[in-house]
């Protein structure tokens, strides 16, 4: 396992290799079929949150209790944060009382870049801005793996409010790394054409897009981009590009529904799509845990370090 | 323990028969002699309170430890119920997370009537608005039996703001199916003639209801209820109604005095009959966690499911 | 071990001997050799925080985790306090649920002098105000001990905010029991003369106290000291106080730098003096772990009683 991975951070997913995401993914499948309750005894997680989570932190701590590990319950509301400490001291004085892993999630993209490679213990991205939330796809991607086998020549349709969304982003850039083909849908001030670059194909039309689809994963519209002007009405939204059963029709038959959650149902989604026989949407957050697990264990130094024992000295790897 | 108890989810104690309410306080009385430390190992408790809550979500968490079980350090307040997710949402995503038992403190009577049917896990209500509060009923209960052995021809006075109080409901009901006598006292506003429907005798004279009682439950006055218009103010609803030693005496000599807490000391009740001989306010909070063990213990799919795996498709049993 | 101290709480260093001091200190280097996993099993350690904490929060929590108690996820922001209940009868309760040791910080200084002979529980101080500090003290004596082994004839520089810093007081009083001379410094208005009576030198002039120390402890300079009126501005404190590495050379060539985070760089300490070699603020971090182990063992009730097992209405020795 140690050996296809490497790093010591799970920042992010572009840049990394299709070796490097089967690896994750099939330690990730490995830890369904049973939980080595003893594999991260003694280490501690500390989340560090600066935006609200359900599902995410319930997930890793889950994930941390599964393999042994111990969670400390810190969150940034009532920290030293609040005191005007630089993030970078927080995570060491953290790292001096003992933690081994961090799992962040921050409202600034690509904070945690600067700040993994000053520290010894290892980063797992829980989403920082609009950037990356590399679990949340990794999650996805194990659910589609699970019935698909292979990604080659699938194609999936990423709906809605692209442009804000960290999943949308970590999707691309796994999906493609594995061979699938992305189309980004939405309405042009949510899914703007230059989005292209990125390597989707990018369509206006979400009929055209969703026909013929692998799976479609459909992203939540945050109920302020109306106030924002991004789009005209939240019922001229869901007009245009609401997920509803005479869409997700539009798919190959055993195509597949996805959201990363928390649903807005009514909006981006109609209830009969969410909770119709295509949707996947609660085994996407039960391979949670398993995904997590997984981030958790192969960003672990006391194991990915060649020295039988923890060296604070050993380098650090990263991607990118 | 199973056979007498049958039932996934305890959300009140209204409608619970004799033999199911002896079947709790007897688990409980076990659990205080004797921990079976991993009898919900592989648990996970989460809590989902929208209410501030010292006493009961502590107790909660000490019950789960005990018996083995994690507890999620998740609250309702940095979650995705902030963003507007339903709560449906919410627990159908904590369950696919892995958890097993949800405690929920919710400022919407009968809210989990509702929800409790629609999702796997146990749910246990930890106070739904002014509807129920079943646990402390239930501590109240067996704090009492262990005194008093039987509730047969017992009569217990619950005072003060019974209106706006659902430990008030929840120890009627109960009281009622193990064949004691309750008295609700408190002035017409806070005690409505009305609630005599519920089975209760309805006193507004605080020496008269006490006369010869064999307990009295003190009931919290919420301070805002003078800014409300229920009582003239905390002073006068004191000199009438407050819980002192000389309305103490009036009592049995050995009659007990409770109260759920939190205390407003000098208002509902003077810190002499707080602190008093006959007060076992403190036995409550100490029987609270042995009452909530069996609760969790009871209210377990894995072990009340007739297979010997946890079965997700079984029937869901409900009180009511 | 329990011979040296036979104390039920830890409220303050004030008035504790060379031979208490060195107990805990001696605790906590053998916690440092090896953790004792199961030493405070079946212990629960409540936090009641008022004021925002990262380090200290964590590190009592990891220490408790270590040493194989249960840490409840309790904090006073959503608790019965909120409702008016009595601190004393909030911890009484939370006492009756189960909890053995309280972990309290608290804005009024001195608070803990009365709550802490009411209850059984063993409580500890996490900061009182502007009065004690004791574990952060223990862990600054314990990474001194470290380099130096004895403190006889050793001269510490307490520098900046003293007047509102119970990190100043903690340490005065420890050091001075242990044979230590300190030196407070800093502008009038924030080290007023009236502090020598408490047995530190008072002196306003750097560069003079610095001169020849051994070590300097420095201290955070609250943001909001300018607004008060105690400083002219954080540029003006800065020019005048600010730990800057020619400053820091004036000590002696091993003196030490430490800093009780969390830190205001650029303000009272310059970034090279933090992260320099003499710099062992990452040391006193970690040490905090272990002192807090210390502390959480040695006022433990179970082990301390003279019977086996706990008693209830044992005599409770408490300092000062």
């Amino acid at each position: 396992m140690t050996k296809d991975w490497g790093l010591k951070d799970l920042l992010g997913l572009e840049g990394l290799g299709a070796a490097q995401i089967e690896a994750i993914l099939d330690a990730a499948a490995s830890f369904k079929k049973a939980s080595p309750k003893d594999l991260l005894a003694g280490r501690t997680v500390a989340f560090l949150f600066s935006e609200p989570s359900t599902r995410t932190r319930s997930s890793f701590e889950q994930a941390a209790l599964r393999l042994g590990a111990e969670a400390l319950s810190f969150s940034a509301a009532g920290s030293s944060l609040a005191k005007g400490e630089t993030m970078l001291d927080t995570m060491r004085n953290l790292e001096a009382v003992g933690v081994t892993h961090f799992v962040v999630r921050h409202e600034r993209s690509g904070v945690l870049e600067d700040l993994a490679p000053r520290i010894g213990a290892s980063v797992i991205n829980a989403g920082d801005g609009w950037h990356e939330h590399p679990t949340q796809a990794l999650l996805d991607l194990m659910t589609l793996r699970e019935r698909w086998g292979s990604f080659e020549g699938r194609r999936v349709v990423v709906l809605g409010d692209v442009r804000h969304s960290r999943v949308a982003r970590s999707n691309l850039f796994a999906l493609k790394s594995l061979g699938a083909e992305v189309t980004f849908c939405g309405p042009t001030p949510l899914v703007p054409d230059a989005f292209s670059a990125l390597g989707a194909r990018v369509s206006h039309d979400v009929e055209e897009a969703l026909r013929g689809a692998d799976a479609v994963n459909v992203l939540r519209l945050q109920l302020e981009r109306m106030e924002q002007g991004f789009v005209p009405s939240l019922a001229d939204y869901a007009r245009a590009y609401q997920l509803t059963p005479a869409r997700a029709a539009l798919m190959k038959p055993d195509a597949l529904v996805l959201h990363p959650g928390p649903m807005n149902r009514g909006v981006e989604i109609a209830s009969e799509a969410a909770d119709g026989p295509r949707s996947v949407i609660l085994e996407q957050v039960a391979n949670g845990v398993f995904v997590r697990m997984a981030a958790l264990a192969l960003c672990d130094r006391a194991r990915t370090d060649a020295a039988p024992a923890p060296r604070r000295t050993a380098a650090r790897v990263r991607h990118g």
